[in-house]
């Protein structure tokens, strides 16, 4: 990505707009929580209210449908006395793994810089 | 980070906490077109208004002075006549490449998945 040269705006747009997406899926205060557990399997809907300590159901239920309609999670609906209903990562969901564990290192060094006053550190050109 | 396996909450947060600072980082209308523009390297303010489409000074100052104060960006200032000042990412802004790629290669993806109504295939188990 980093790049010395001229560069067009438009090149710009591309690089941004992909990024903006996968940002807009995460935004929101429970995706996270939701997802992180959703990568252990899946899950009834009162077992992730159990699971993601000060969510309301109103909360958790808003940001289920989101992330259903994002295409990161699926939605089962079981034919039992009373009805139950599982929630699952779906291919979209799963393959944000990658994309969560380099924020995820990336958060880490980032905290440590800023704890020992070394956020302004340049590399060696 | 997908394990089947029974996991504590406290593992949870653990890998939340760092996600969450380097999405809170990235918060913001104008951070992405910021970083990058600056991936090409040092800019003056004058520059950046002029290469982010509809920013407007408060704005880009605002942003910029932001990401500063997160370590992501390095102000010089030069005793020119009229004082130049120059924006440029440092160490911790140039680390971001690597998030920013994994999120860009995930968003044109998810977009494909989307638009062709692939969203729930599943991972064969």
């Amino acid at each position: 990505m980093i790049n010395e040269i001229d560069h067009p705006k438009s090149e710009c747009s591309n690089f941004i707009l992909p990024i903006k997406d996968t940002l807009n899926v995460l935004s929101g205060k429970w995706k996270l929580p939701i997802i992180g557990v959703l990568t252990y399997g899946k899950k009834r809907f009162k077992e992730l209210e159990r699971e993601i300590p000060h969510v309301t159901p109103r909360m958790l239920s808003k940001e289920l449908k989101e992330l259903e309609l994002n295409g990161l999670v699926k939605r089962s609906v079981f034919d039992t006395k009373p009805v139950s209903v599982e929630y699952e990562l779906t291919c979209s969901g799963k393959t944000l793994d990658k994309v969560l564990d380099a924020m995820k290192d990336w958060g880490l060094e980032h905290r440590k810089r800023q704890m020992t006053g070394q956020e302004d550190v340049r590399f060696p050109q």
